[in-house]
């Protein structure tokens, strides 16, 4: 019997694959059906004009995955226990015909969770994008010396899963660091080292949101935040925002587990929560028997006054954790951060992360802790301070030379600030839609990285402008560009705010949808 | 008024921290109350013989975070808006006196995983513990060169989380080496990038868990498995393991969400699924719609024969999922690993892995896609399975010297195999007992990384030895090592397994105790 197989003698694909690949469709689609006897491997490679041994192999290989099997004095020949049934669904594989008989009913999955829209850059001159950092200051020479150095100098571990707690001289590093720079008294088993905030923030939950926990935000807030305590399944409980950050008296009195707060600098309107609230609300959490998530994404850039003491240095009621990141300081690629937690959650936060990804990578790990141990992270986060504060300072001279006596929010620190909009501009997505118009990107509240948990005062008349990613010339030249399409619209529609939106072109409303 | 402040001038502490905490003590204390004017700067300065400027640069500090405030012709004194309630809560801090009043009611946190217990090896001359490999092996100056030329002749990427499923170019190498290796047929889109299998069963637990699900396994399976799904309240439905790998026909007819399964070397017995067996679970799982998690962890490694097609090779429903690693072909300390989804979970594959961690971190990705691209990987891959196969035949032999004619099985692959003890022989646990005694570690199905979710006819009379951390004079040693104590029992012992394992030493059953 010849074997219809077709051999190409240019293809990637090994000989040996392809004649394997044939054969076990052939099989599985019922054209060699079980029992029948494959030709003798001589005849076949004589067929085929290839060595014998070649077709040896392939036999090998089809009676090890049970395709074949072979007898002394019978020959090779295709499995008996190839059940029929079996081969009937499977030979959809070999004809691509529809699915026969009943369709596959699979249950919808209970996953709810939804990805942030990757905003397209690629088509605006300016963007004004929040928690994005100029590729160019990351201390590429640096680092890399630092690596090679930790390949040199220290014994490596490529082999095995270090703790998964993290790597001990990074968590010890870290915890000299919170002390010295943001009043936290942490032992270093207390931190676990995580791929960027995100994964912190999802340790946190994991341990304490089930169906239905009560977790409490900002409102707006942070959305990678709220979209993930969401696909847990959380009920969210925005609570509003004024000038001294959250409001702690609008607090529920109890139900709540947790709370995911950003104190030195309310994400997005850059709000710093003073003393008083601060010792209020660590007074309320105690009350209620809640948590607390502290999320200190970029108290590294301050360029007024000392740092405030974290939330978690004031805390002795183990109820605070502490949420730090080196995506703002080093770069969000690096995939690096960390979360602080209560003593009595160390054993099920280790527990969690073990579960999670068995602890994070060695090297990079390595590479960090040896830079902030020989002073170079400090000297790095000098250097960016001084950059930023400049790009801070030229974005605020922008928005006056051309905007007036702007009203501004979040100057004191961080890598954004937040416009307020006078009430006889445009609203925000008007705006918005403007500079997109111009090749300029500003974000509303409720776009992009920020979430309207419920309503919000600050949804309609205010802007985000990131200014981390953009330099000088291009701060400069962004709100210029704003500015020359304002002041050109036609009088009628600087007002058009109250009749409707009917500016915003549509494709707006989708790209920054809330999800 | 004279401040009770004390400057340690050899401490790490500046003295601009050291005042800055010692009257933030005091103010939170109650010492310093609300209202009290704080001495001038100048008189604060003498007083504690530094510079003025010092003083006041805490002194600003300590406006800016709400402690203090300042009015002129007044002076600077401890702010109002403090609430006496507040300062009561936070007295401890500084008294460290015991919680006064109604402690804290904080509820039990929901998360319910535990983590693996390292397992000390440090005291072991010779350890058999599955899953770990050879410092040495790691392929160092490659990698190290590899690293350096990302460094130099690409674009790198610190500063921006890369796509949420991974570097494209990562994923189509794989998707690649997939196509070539295991007869899987995937767009690169399928892929996750996950840190190590232990994330890619994560994302799929996250996809597909809910409180109550149903997950089968086999009996005994993989213990990150079974303990991940735990932790998310799933009911584990054990399916038995017979010397062909899972047993089909005892699958539930429906309620089966999700099947966890090693069908090329099951974990930890070793076993092939043969094709009849991939042909019917397949089928299986279209009748109920359920799902499976095809845990591929060391095909890389096959002794005899080639490798067999991957479950999600024959799936034409949509409903395999794919778990690789690189922890055993290159190091676990890398943590690399990748989960193939079918097209319909792509998107909520992707959202789950972006709430999770944003992405895997750049640098690691870019230097494996190169790895692989370049050759090298292949390279290293027949360097590794060459020594994996002589360390396999070694402990084979040394067995069968020692022993006799030994029951063994997973011998066609893999970096592991089980020994399955006589019944004239002391059962698994003792014979642990005896070796830990004698410094080496072999392992019980159940404990280390194996776990036995229901009963299972594996737990009493077998051990799992991995090979693959110790050369070929090491593991001829520890066998010898096992063989001489073995020897040495007097005769009744060698049967004490009838009379109540009298030999156990209590620790054992602790350090290996379930969890």
């Amino acid at each position: 019997m010849a074997i219809p197989i077709e051999l190409d003698h240019g293809s990637r694909q090994s000989l040996q694959g392809q004649i394997f690949e044939q054969l076990r469709h052939l099989i599985l689609g019922g054209k060699l059906k079980p029992g029948t006897l494959v030709p003798a491997s001589r005849v076949l490679a004589e067929q085929l004009g290839i060595s014998r041994n070649t077709v040896l192999l392939v036999y090998d290989r089809l009676i090890a995955e049970g395709y074949l099997q072979a007898r002394k004095a019978i020959g090779t020949y295709v499995n008996l226990e190839l059940p029929e049934t079996c081969l009937a669904a499977t030979r959809r594989i070999v004809t691509s015909a529809p699915t026969s008989g009943e369709p596959v009913k699979r249950p919808a999955i209970p996953f709810i969770g939804h990805i942030q829209t990757k905003k397209a850059a690629a088509h605006l001159d300016f963007d004004f994008y929040p928690d994005r950092i100029d590729l160019d200051l990351f201390p590429h020479k640096v680092w890399r010396r630092f690596i090679n150095r930790i390949f040199t100098s220290t014994s490596t571990h490529f082999t095995e899963c270090c703790d998964a707690g993290g790597l001990p001289q990074l968590r010890e590093v870290i915890a000299d660091h919170l002390g010295i720079a943001r009043g936290i008294s942490v032992s270093s088993d207390q931190i676990i080292i995580t791929a960027g905030s995100q994964e912190g923030l999802n340790l946190a939950a994991r341990l304490l949101v089930k169906d239905g926990t009560l977790v409490a935000t900002e409102n707006p807030c942070y959305r990678g935040a709220a979209s993930l305590f969401e696909s847990y399944y959380a009920k969210l409980v925005p609570i509003p925002v004024d000038e001294k950050g959250l409001d702690v008296e609008q607090l529920p009195r109890d139900g709540v587990t947790l709370l995911y707060v950003t104190p030195s600098h309310q994400y997005p309107l850059g709000f710093t929560l003073p003393i008083e609230r601060r010792l209020k609300l660590l007074d309320w959490a105690r009350r209620c028997g809640a948590y607390i998530i502290e999320d200190d994404y970029d108290s590294d850039f301050r360029y007024r006054g000392s740092p405030l003491t974290a939330l978690m240095g004031l805390d002795d009621d183990g109820c605070v954790m502490y949420l730090g990141t080196f995506s703002k300081s080093m770069g969000a690629g690096l995939r690096l951060g960390y979360l602080v937690v209560p003593k009595a959650l160390v054993p099920a936060a280790r527990s969690a992360k073990w579960l999670l990804n068995n602890g994070h990578a060695w090297l990079d790990q390595a590479t960090m802790a040896e830079f902030i141990r020989s002073g170079a992270y400090g000297n790095h986060l000098r250097r960016m301070r001084n950059m930023y504060s400049k790009r801070h300072d030229c974005l605020i001279e922008a928005l006056r030379e051309h905007f007036g006596a702007v009203q501004l929010s979040g100057l004191e620190s961080g890598l954004h600030l937040a416009w307020h909009l006078p009430k006889s501009y445009p609203d925000a997505t008007e705006l918005q839609a403007l500079a997109l118009n111009h090749g300029v990107g500003v974000y509303p509240i409720g776009s992009g990285t920020t979430y309207n948990v419920g309503k919000s005062e600050y949804s309609a008349r205010t802007l985000v402008l990131g200014f981390s990613s953009l330099n000088e010339y291009q701060i400069r030249a962004g709100i210029r560009r704003i500015a020359d399409a304002f002041i050109n619209l036609p009088a009628d529609s600087r007002l058009s705010a109250i009749d409707g939106h009917s500016r915003v072109p549509p494709y707006v409303h989708h790209r920054h949808q809330r999800y």
